[in-house]
Order: C-alpha cells, then structure tokens, then sequence
C-alpha cells in the first residue's frame, strides 16, 4: 500500500518486541512527519549502539568499556545473579545495593536443551574464586526454571563456603490478596515470618 | 544508569508515540541484542525515509513520486477528503473504493486557532475545478471539529455543481449496541433507514 521504503521502514519497527503492524505504521509516521536531522540522530543513534556497546568482561552487563562501571566501582564481595543484562536495570532500582552483578544469559531448561554448560557458570565459578565473594544473591525469575537454577549454582557454591541467598518471593507490595494468584500465595505462607 | 549511548537511544525510542521508558529500553536491548547488520539495515530505513519519502503534488499523500501512485492510476472524479495521510491507510482497506483521496492537514478548529486557510481547502477548490471531479466524500472524523469542516467545504463545493456526500455514522459492526455510547446511538437513531 505505501511506496517501498515506507513499508521497509514499517517492517524494520514490527521487529521490535511487541510492535504489530498498526503500531508499526504510526512509528514510521512519526518519523516521515518529523525533521529530518530528528531522524538521522535516532539512525546515528542506532548505529552508535552497535558500533561502542559490549559486554562487560567481568559481569556481562552492556558497557562501552571493557570493565562496566558497576564493576569498576561497587563492591566486589557480593554478586547478584541475574538471567538477563535487562533485570539488572530492575535491580538498580533497589538503590542500597552496593553489590556487582552475574549475568548468566539464560537458565538451565532440560525442555529448551539448555544445560548448565549453556549459561555463564562457569564464569561465575570463576569470579567467585578469584574475588573471594563472600555473598551470591540468586535473582533469577520465580519460576521452574529460574528456581531450578539458583537450585543448581547454590549446590555448586555451598561447598566453597560462599553465602548463597535467592530473593524472597511473596505478595507484592501494594498488590492486593484478593488478586494474588494461588502460587505466590502458598509461597507467602510457606515462608511467612514472626512480626 | 547506561552508558551514554544506550541512554541516548532509549531517549529517541522515547520519542515515538505512545512510548514509555520502558518500552523504550525493551527497544534499545532489541538493537544491542540483534545482529550489527540488522541495526543498519534499520538505521538506512530511517534515513531512506527522510530522504525519499514527499507529499504528492496532488493529493498530500506520502510519496517517493511527485505524483503518488493512487493518483497516477485511479478515477480523479472521486474524491475522498480525510484529515492525515495516515487516514489513507484505513480508506485503503475498503477495496472497492476505486477514487483518489485529499489530504487537509487539519481540521477547522476555532479553539486551537485554526482556520480555513489553515488547511489544504483552497488545493481542494483548484483540483475540483481542474480534474472535473463528479463526487467529494468527506471523511473527516466524527467529531465536532471533523463534522465542522465537512460542512464548511460542502457549502463552498455544491454551488459549483458536486455532489458532496458524507460517511454514514451509526453503530459499527460487530459492536454491541450495548456498549455503544449515546452519541453514536444518538445518530443511528436520527440516520435509520427502512430495511
């Protein structure tokens, strides 16, 4: 229906997680109605991404330089063990953690065929011997698999005598009971605690 | 919380409509997390865009031609008259309609200062004149400012002989008439016809 580098255009923004093609449509709008230095600083933007950022050497998390700065300046001693770069961003959000953290890409999934081997456990071994961690925050997701890995790594950690702790799982704050599924539920009943 | 350039991407993904921060860094980690090709290709795609994408002479329809496509192959003598190119983009799904559109950029809008000669109805008045146009169907939103300027143009075009229709408003299809909102009902109502 539009000339072809519009639906080009279109098709580049459905790739992006979540886009449909109406959605994709009004982002190709918005830049064909905008001015045209607009778009090539977004396009340099995009470029500039793939050209500087890297992965952290020692976490993993996205960085323009080979040791990120959470790595460069926090503390070393503790590490918090996350699936994804992105959880992190969630994580930092909780501002009285000094903390560094793992990124493991992934969890172990017999179902996906992802053993231990496919995921930075190794490097996480590693990092646990050559800094004398003294803590690992497990916070992988609060599921099957996210359970069956932080499972497995303390399993691997305990005999080093690193700490290992996984983030507490209950009701979210500000959520309401009646709404809270029969899982988290249980979970909350299971690891309630004295007031 | 990111390196500058990741920042500076989430910041122009912001920008698009109906983006939130978090979206905007679902979209970042897309680019980071796909292949460097991918994020050219894309990158070009927006500059293409700037670069070739007009409005046709005619019509004010997004192009790479001076004349767009729908005007170079379609019946002239009909014309549909919406607000925003990206109307086109709904009109086009009626496969039927076998006319050519016009764009007005606007609608006459008292409260946000915006007056006849504010948008493209002195353009309208030449092509009707010039391409011996028989029908202009205005399809301007139903709202008030939408109804407004459907009026207005209908006055000035029906001395000169056109016929001058409106899309039918009503309920739409498969609503429910229980959920539709008075106004519409309202029109439905007033704009019944015998079965």
């Amino acid at each position: 229906m539009f000339d072809e580098p519009i639906e080009k255009l279109i098709e580049y923004f459905r790739q992006l997680p979540g886009v449909g093609k109406k959605t994709a449509q009004r982002y190709a709008f918005y830049i064909i109605e905008n001015s045209k230095e607009k778009a090539e600083n977004f396009a340099n933007a995009i470029k500039e991404v793939k050209d500087k950022v890297k992965l952290c050497t020692v976490c993993g998390n996205y960085s323009t330089t080979d040791i990120c700065p959470i790595c460069q300046k926090r503390n070393r001693k503790v590490v918090c063990v996350v699936q994804e770069p992105k959880d992190i961003i969630s994580m930092e959000k909780v501002k009285s953690f000094d903390g560094v953290y793992h990124v493991l890409f992934g969890t172990i999934s017999p179902l996906e065929n992802r053993g231990p081997n496919d995921i930075k456990i190794k490097e996480l071994l590693a990092r646990v011997g050559k800094d004398g961690v003294e803590e690992v925050i497990m916070a992988t997701n609060p599921d099957v698999e996210g359970d069956a890995t932080a499972m497995y790594i303390s399993k691997l950690l305990k005999p080093l005598g690193v700490k290992v702790t996984r983030l507490a799982q209950g009701i979210a704050m500000g959520s309401d009971i009646e709404f809270a599924d029969e899982v988290t539920l249980e979970r909350a009943l299971e690891q309630r605690k004295e007031i």
